[in-house]
């Protein structure tokens, strides 16, 4: 049985952007607004007081210069500082489904298939909106693919991982095509109070087609070459949120619970493993990161990309090293098939490029794809 | 690259089930006294009273006498109904890791193998304690185990899809022993104060270790001849918990996000589904149904079990069909596989088994199994 497997291709790929952007300017009002009420209230008890933020400490510290999310008003509220997305009837398609079905939909029509001939749906993300039924199950149903889907999460490596899972599915002939779905809703498990993390995130949906065929004329399509994943322990990007917080006290279980992130560990320590990793990932497939005409990295940060790309082939940015960030903010799993998405055509036939993601957990996911069409 | 792949074997299985246990007496009492409290209260609000229950109702409905939890003070304390399950430290090893490395040590002792000789863990349940980093990673971590990790989520078919995934790992070479590993913390995620469903339900978790080789004499491995996922979206078993409730209006950011069913409707769609679906996926793989020594089913509910093997074999139950749900209840996930693990031993070499999960999605997972030493 399952026996009839192929090389995997990345056949097609797709990307929805949320209309709703908020640049930095807007965003440093709205945070400034907060603190200044924030302030008078803490003058009053004799609390610390926080700083404001501004603009050009943003675009410094992380190169954003822009992030679109599902909806503004609520962020932007100083009094709310969460969207505005409102709950839906069980009967209706949930707003994550939604998003994630807005990127699918390119990607199949990218892949130049019908949304039957998929037959593996993996909604991989960081943040999915319930735990049953998965998400991908919604969103499978909602397209009319056949066969299976489930849920997957691992952090912002979560969208290389499910291709690279989508590759053995493929190879192994347990699945023909194969969805991988990243609708990445960051806004919703943002502190947009918090100071160190607020400016960095922004909402995205991805999604890739992985098959055993090349089916679209004028749709580049890419061999998984290689690929592969690492990870290591950390708890230096953590979220705390989950079902077990209503079994401690009420007090606890609150925006302490969102996401946190130890920045100048992360960085070193990411960059370190990062390099090391994908030194060693080029080294087993026997390909030179001079061969590599495009690096595809995780958005996390034009400083982290910056040094990494230092590490690897002691050169600074270029046209190797597509940046999305600037103006779409770190949009977590979805971020190095963006890059992807908007400049694989600029790959020669026969030439290679590297997908790589690097983020919480630790976790690093490595794809070397050639273009074959 | 990955093509040094061999057909996959389960090579071991542990399970770890916690020591609290509740007797359906101890429950009824605890939710009785509950009833007659808040009826008191609804007395004076003019609010429809509510309805007590009792073992015989229990037993009668659900075919579980006892189930095992974490932990029960909290439970069965009638003004609470939520086990306490204080919160630790980022640095200390989360519960619901020092929960799956319980059983996972035990299923990699079966396979004879050493930690560091996994490659792959994927944790695989349908509540995962935090988004990140992954519970998957942080159990890779305190068993010392190799390669990546990550976590994935299909509610009560988690397990066996992770295991159709491990096993296609395995076929495509890019892992040579995986470890799947479902520490389901039922209790957690339950309303207790929840006539319909409070009682069927427990705490368990179960590993599986899948593997190209046949290590550890005395230790029965299995061949995984064929496996298979499917699903078919559904809301009749659903939580609505997750990161976005902190968007909606306070109020509905309460119970009412924990697990509910349509029992009626799930009871008849499922049984329907699993008898079409086990029956298509025995042909393909060609063996009937009369050739399989056990049927190790998702413990789901006696009544569940006894209708599918009526449409299933035409027969009524017998030891072909392995219970654990009456001393244990339902705890999602691992259901199949903690039954599996129980009798595995009285397949004789050369016989084959059925495991198949079903549940919300919904999801069924099939994996034909030979017993090969």
């Amino acid at each position: 049985m399952n026996s009839f497997g192929q090389t995997p291709i990345v056949m097609g790929t797709g990307v929805y952007i949320p209309r709703d952007r908020i640049e930095n300017d807007d965003l440093v009002a709205s945070f400034n607004e907060y603190v200044a009420v924030e302030n008078k209230r803490r003058e009053k008890t004799g609390e610390p007081l926080l700083e404001g933020s501004n603009s050009g400490f943003i675009l410094e510290a992380s190169g954003v210069r822009a992030r679109h999310v599902l909806e503004k008003t609520g962020i932007l509220d100083p009094a709310r500082m969460v969207p505005h997305l409102p709950d839906r009837r069980d009967e209706a398609l949930s707003i994550q489904a939604e998003f994630g079905v807005a990127s699918a939909r390119l990607a199949i029509a990218d892949a130049g298939l019908e949304p039957v001939e998929i037959d593996l749906v993996i909604c991989s993300c960081a943040h999915h909106q319930r735990p049953y039924p998965a998400i991908g199950i919604e969103i499978q149903k909602a397209l009319g693919c056949a066969g299976g889907a489930f849920d997957m999460n691992v952090a912002c490596s979560s969208t290389t991982f499910a291709m690279h899972l989508a590759a053995q599915m493929v190879r192994s002939g347990a699945a023909r095509n194969v969805l991988v779905c990243s609708p990445e809703i960051m806004s919703g498990h943002l502190n947009f109070r918090d100071r160190k993390t607020h400016f960095i995130f922004g909402d995205a949906s991805a999604s890739v087609v992985i098959g055993g065929r090349r089916e679209k004329p004028g749709s580049p399509a890419f061999e998984i070459v290689h690929s592969d994943i690492w990870t290591d322990f950390s708890s230096n990007i953590r979220s705390n949120f989950g079902f077990l917080n209503r079994t401690i006290p009420p007090a606890a279980n609150n925006d302490d619970k969102l996401v946190t992130q130890v920045g100048n560990k992360v960085f070193k320590e990411v960059v370190q493993a990062a390099n090391r990793v994908v030194r060693a990932f080029l080294e087993k497939a026997g390909v030179g990161v001079d061969q590599i005409e495009r690096f595809w990295l995780h958005q996390a940060n034009i400083k982290m990309i910056r040094t990494l790309m230092r590490m690897l082939a002691s050169e600074e940015m270029t046209e190797r090293v597509p940046i999305t960030l600037a103006e779409i903010g770190n949009v977590a799993a979805p971020g190095s098939i963006i890059a992807f998405d908007k400049t694989k055509r600029e790959v020669p036939v026969g030439g290679y490029g590297l997908i790589c993601s690097f983020g919480a957990g630790y976790s690093i996911g490595c794809l070397l794809l050639k273009r074959v069409a």
